[in-house]
């Protein structure tokens, strides 16, 4: 298991990996994974290297500064469960599978509270004994339902928020203050059927085969880097509903798999794309 | 093996399965396969029959029409090699497996001819003895490209067209006189990424699955009912070209598979969505 | 939604769909869903049928007897909730998926009970208020502790017994109990790596590919009638370990879909095959 | 694209990506692409390195050897289309897609030759314009039918052969003249299913998903390391002949698969077991 992760990520050059595995091995680490990759597009460069053992963090973090070209990006991340937070509405599978996950220690994150605008879902929180805050948007101004959730959201200071199912638009301002930090399940194959009711534009539009996304959430809607994607097929005896029902085992495990890359440091965001290793 | 297939819709109602198992009954058939399908939007019925044996299609039709609720449509065909010719452009993968399949009689059908606009693939048809006729469209208007099209797939008289990546336009009058007679493959998982470049589209969206559908064609660019579709896994090492790449094997598969259906008499068109019995 | 299923199996012949769908048609039945499926290697006949509103059960049984050929079986079952106690052993997926299901009334089933050799998810079942027994089979010979099992078991007098992860031999005898009524998730796809410690041996094979398969029990060992299987992609870099984690998300699945087909009356055993119609 | 692929394998210690990307830095040489595993159960170490540019292998072989510990393997090869002959029997579905892939250059290998103990696929290796060799086993022990079959095979000095469909056991002898150079496609999901018929075995034993294998060919039947596997659906409507239909498709892209796999010197045997950087 390792202790450290590091990413890294800078304009491609010759020699980018001796060097940066040189920095590791002067310094005595046990590297016991390394992944790179190299944007042909962009020809800049994304390493990914688990270290096991005690790690001096900043002065490896100054020597690939010393050694590596700018502009360049160094994380240094110390393995341990990552603080979420889980927003969600009426829909109990995609909390209940990162609740039943949380419990047994799967997430590689602690799971401090479920914020929801409905309070269907208390009862499962309650279940699991994580505290369950009900904030309806009921008779309120978006702007000021948001800002009681970010309130309650705040008090947990999470690291990542989690978007299981949670059916309200989120602000751009809201947004910024967790870029790259909100991963979000969208019940379609996107880009097809961005917005609301993608079961109901997947009927009607008869496809064979639905799909789900796990997405960082960003200002626009939908329209994120794609962290993972799933399929499950369909035919014309599926109403909209059969397919929402059909499509719920595929979103668990697509949201699931996305915090698990997500939480173990594994994903970088390029541009709208990401890249990942695992 | 069945010597015909009855393809019967009409509003449901109760006992129609009765009714029209009765016809066959008392007509002394050997009804190898039935299967039934109430569209609950509608309140439409679907049934298609497999018959073994010789079969009076005429009298089989006016009992279907005395006993069954207006408007009925049913469609009796023998079971026989359907008639097809190809329309295709510089990709070989589709038009390749076709040919390959037609030749040790896959498909259900004869491929008369292929049409293109390119001369590429004129070996590639002469290798399994098919007439190839190469119409390019430089320098000439689209009406009068099509027109030249028309009039080289018509002296075959098919019965279907496919397009195995043609990679034209066909105007609403051409698509007219084949309605729903024409099966294309797009290369992509639609709805997402109509129309031009959906794997360049696919790369810049980032996306972590892309696919293949094969349609039936409308006036609409890449809008007809859906017979089938594919998927296949990609990620951040797939440039737009490697996608592309990647996509050929899946798009070949499920153009075939789609041509299996429809020329086994499996699709029914409703509105915009395929009814399949397969 | 249907209120009863019909099953019926019998030697095929002419006209058995017309003959059965005129004992519903003239009892003034509402047929809303049939399928019929015909083993040409056995020459037998399976039809299973949807009917919503009342019915006289004993009436259609008796038509149904009269009028159809011998070795006969009719099925007739009102479609409520089915009692269910599952046993499991120290892994917590598939229990935890399948309480999950049961809280939010997706099953078709009632959960009455967990019996365990393990009281390691003693605190999962008290999670979702369903009772829990831990039977250990420490220092006790298996048939001693098969009885105490089987009486912990029959005081809920389940339809059906689910084996979500339960890690004993079950005797012949206790089997013959529950005939075609006791589900298994067996984690790998049979009938590769029967037995043991499937994902060490699917490591030491090399395989790409792992899976899952949910089945009927019978006397012997994980070969009984298969209901539902499904895969999962694995690599070099999978250790034994790494496959048996991969593997959990497809054994639940795969096992919460057999039960759905299961419990809603959807499969036939014939002989050690299944005929789902789903 | 690359000019050399660089495979080596070593035990495992500190500091080895750091050595072997410091020869390739020294020699000015242009790393395209890097890839590493360290297999934990054996402390062994696997790297393959894509270096484009003209490269002096012989100075960079003796360079890793003065770094590197031993026991070490360093294959360097020169990236050009592999030398391949083909062995089939009458199923033409995997020769087709082979030799349509290797008339547009698909397949990083140009494929000399096809040897067959039937005549069935000489019109289609006619087609493409491959030598084709009839040599029937009719009448004729199998030692000497092999050394006929060898005697064909040597006259191109393949690097690999490709058994696509052959249904010919083939002796240890003859297998280990091509050890590691001979990739078979089985028609199951192994290790289910070894030997004869296996989609007759699939049939009997009921299973809902059926598979193929590509694999390396040793001595011991089916049993080889295993390079890539498929697997496609299918349920109780399919005989054993539907699933040999159905398993068409997947036989010929899992073949597909592996072959680019292994021509793209991506492939490492270790045990019984392959480590593939794709």
């Amino acid at each position: 298991m390792a202790s450290h992760v590091v990413l890294i990520d800078c304009p491609d050059q010759k020699g980018l990996v001796h060097k940066i595995t040189g920095v590791f091995y002067r310094a005595g680490h046990n590297v016991t994974a390394n992944a790179e990759f190299v944007d042909e597009t962009t020809q800049h460069f994304f390493m990914r290297t688990e270290i096991t053992g005690p790690m001096d963090a900043e002065r490896i973090r100054a020597e690939l500064q010393a050694e590596l070209p700018a502009p360049l990006a160094v994380r240094i991340t110390e393995q341990r469960a990552k603080s979420v937070v889980v927003l969600a509405s009426r829909e109990h599978h995609c909390l209940a599978d990162l609740l039943v996950r949380n419990a047994y220690g799967e997430l590689n994150a602690v799971v401090r509270a479920v914020v929801s605008n409905h309070d269907a879902l208390a009862d499962l929180a309650r279940r699991f004994d994580v505290p369950f805050h009900f904030i309806s948007h009921e008779g309120m101004l978006r702007e000021e339902h948001e800002r009681r959730v970010l309130a309650a959201v705040e008090q947990y200071q999470p690291e990542f928020l989690v978007l299981a199912k949670y059916m309200r638009l989120l602000t751009g301002d809201f947004v910024s203050r967790f870029a790259q930090r909100i991963v979000n399940i969208h019940h379609s194959f996107l880009p097809a059927f961005v917005g609301a009711s993608p079961y109901r534009q997947a009927f009607q539009r008869g496809v064979k085969i639905i799909g789900a996304t796990a997405h960082f959430v960003t200002a626009e809607l939908d329209a994120g880097p794609i962290i993972a994607q799933g399929v499950v097929p369909v035919d014309h005896t599926h109403s909209a509903t059969d397919m929402a029902e059909a499509g719920r085992d595929v979103e668990k495990l697509v949201l699931a798999q996305a915090l698990r890359l997500v939480l173990e440091d594994r994903v970088f965001v390029s541009g709208n794309r990401t890249i990942i290793f695992d």
